[in-house]
């Protein structure tokens, strides 16, 4: 049940673009209990596609090509595969009627480099594509079987489901994919694998992976289960990984913080106001990402400038000059202030200096507060965060987020 | 001068992470004068990745391999090329010897494992590594040249710099990538396409790729060059699609539209300030990604709740019952309010349904509204967004900016 992906364009062997498609494929792969060994990337080239293909099927039972399938002379995917397989291409009628209708519908005349589009290899069934005009194919060679997908995402993502899950899904006879994530915020990666490694490599039968991700940290175990294995390798190292790093841990169902932080604010029944400076932005965002994020965000004021800390946020002019803008004092008063200016139950703010410029010695770049009211008072946390400007924004906002969620945890009472 | 990257990792072959390292080495050897004609993924398993690396060496003349240099089990591609090359694995004593000096400038015993990263393929040149313990090598086989990096960008990219770039410089010969981007907002990529597709299909030479991300549509146009041939089709054909596409196109430098915006702003001595409802901030996010943007940028309210639209922005209660939070009226009257509340030359606002629930027949989701105000008074406009919420937050952005750089343009006197 050995799979691979190749992914045919050379857009994707650019510096701008990364095959995304595998991606999605990979997940369905898994879950139909397929094992992808090899992923590979190929410009619009018909020799060097049909080399690969050559070479994957000397190694895999399930090859799938996304891409090149459209009507052009850079769509080589049809033709490169045929000559693999050494099978001719043959027109389809029926694909070519329907080719024919979809242009009439919208009364356009059917270009004729679209009747490429018809040629399906020979012994291929064709795979319907509802959105698209390329067709995808199912082919079995040799006991191995290939699948050739449209490389749009909307096009291809559709006929996985509708044409290549009902396939291989009865192929994959009984292994299965276990999996457990845990996500981590609050503790840097080289932190958190220092603290599991010992546990995980009590466990060789499971892959653990260690992903950074902006700010959390994510924790993927998984096993190939044979027929009548169970899960209890992957559950018990994952209760254990739990265990050891305690309310780090936000979530084990991949549920995105926000998520987790929506579901403590509706349970409690309070309302958030932020205010944000160095951020822009970026805590809102990721608050009302949530749908219904209405029910408890109220909104935001973002205080760029000293001028909006003042007239919008209440800050003192007197404060912002003994202390500066950041600090400690300047962030529990934003919280206050834009608590009181939204009549929100919660205020969060974040202030500080992502850089490049703007550092001294006394108050270098990366240096943050979060600070957090509520009707009890305020509270504030500190942290200088290394990276450049994007991290040390990006970071400012898991900081914020994570002092709401202890507050909103019980761990740290305002006052 | 053909290459090609693989890259080593089984956590490269779950859904959840893309290979991105294989982006900046494919950025440098393009300016080394090498094209990148195959990317492949594997696992960390020594018999899959020498199948590979043999597969490579028929094919290519230069092959990058990054990950898999770690001190664990795991870390299999010291082993796995030696075995590919029929080479053996040496111990390198001054390797060693730094390795052990390393741990103990920590005052750390090293342990077992770390002697392994001492191990290098015989007749390789080590390769430092400033940031991590596992140094690179650099192996020439029979007129083949295979490069060996760690997997962490961090430890990567720099090896890149000091160690690879002066090997590989000398190799590439005259041949050089000829490359021009241009970057288009306010229109959909197919219509982009219908309009460009003529011109380029005039100059088969060059590779043109339409790239849609996010908000714009970019076009990527590319030729290699050889000894004494000139990049005059490459100049000649962006010439034209910029002619075509006006004013549409809003940088041909790979300037995100966040910068242009600012030099706009600054040069036109305005400041701005933002009302944001359904993108929740992402529009602030932009805008202040760009260093010194507190000389134009004051600041926004994220207005989520019509409360404080009434109460931060302004707006009339009587506005929001007769017209709803999503109208042209409530979004003139937020970026007149928010104008008005920051003391702002410019105010912008968007207003919309980012769905899936709140639509309805008159107000489907994915209906949004973008307005912007000055001195003069104020304007707006109206698009239908196709997608899900996290695409219509992202375009509505987009949308906003867009209507500011049309302002500032001069295209949309307000009032």
């Amino acid at each position: 049940m050995k799979a691979e992906i190749i992914a045919v364009g050379s857009e994707l062997l650019t510096p701008d673009q990364c095959d995304t498609n595998s991606l999605a494929i990979t997940a369905r792969l898994n879950a139909a209990g397929f094992q992808v060994h090899f992923k590979s990337i190929v410009g619009d080239d018909r020799g060097d596609l049909a080399g690969l293909v050559k070479g994957a099927l000397s190694r895999s039972s399930l090859i799938v090509i996304s891409g090149g399938l459209g009507p052009t002379e850079d769509d080589v995917t049809r033709e490169a595969v045929a000559k693999a397989l050494g099978r001719p291409l043959v027109t389809n009628a029926e694909i070519l009627r329907e080719l024919r209708a979809r242009f009439a519908r919208r009364n356009q005349p059917m270009p004729h480099n679209n009747e490429r589009q018809a040629e399906v290899i020979e012994g291929a069934e064709a795979l319907p594509n509802a959105v698209g005009t390329a067709p995808g194919m199912w082919i079995e060679h040799r006991g191995a079987r290939i699948v050739l997908l449209p490389g749009p995402p909307r096009e291809l993502l559709p006929m996985i489901e509708s044409s290549v899950m009902p396939r291989l899904v009865p192929l994959g006879g009984a292994r299965r994919l276990a999996t457990r994530s845990l996500r981590i915020i609050g503790l840097p990666e080289s932190e958190v694998d220092a603290g599991v490694a010992p546990l995980y490599q009590q466990f060789p039968q499971v892959q653990t992976t260690l992903l950074a991700a902006g700010g959390y940290v994510g924790i993927r175990m998984q096993q190939w289960l044979k027929a009548g294995e169970d899960a209890g390798a992957v559950e018990e190292l994952a209760a254990r990984i739990r265990e050891s790093l305690g309310s780090a841990v936000f979530t084990t169902s991949e549920e995105s913080l926000e998520e987790v932080l929506g579901r403590l604010l509706r349970k409690s029944g309070n309302t958030l106001a932020l205010a944000e400076s160095c951020t822009g932005g970026m805590v809102g965002v990721r608050m009302t990402s949530i749908p219904g994020s209405s029910d408890y965000f109220l909104g935001g004021i973002i205080c760029y400038s000293n001028e909006v800390k003042k007239r919008l946020c209440g800050v003192p002019e007197e404060l912002l000059r003994r202390c500066g803008a950041v600090s400690a004092e300047v962030a529990e008063a934003l919280a206050r202030g834009v608590r009181e200016a939204l009549q929100s139950s919660i205020g969060i703010s974040v202030t500080g200096i992502a850089g490049p410029g703007g550092g001294s010695d006394h108050k270098p770049v990366g240096l943050v507060y979060a600070a957090l009211a509520n009707a009890d008072g305020s509270i504030h946390t500190r942290r200088i965060i290394p990276g450049d400007r994007e991290m040390i924004r990006e970071r400012s906002t898991y900081m914020a987020l994570s002092l709401l969620r202890n507050h909103l945890l019980g761990k740290e009472p305002a006052a």
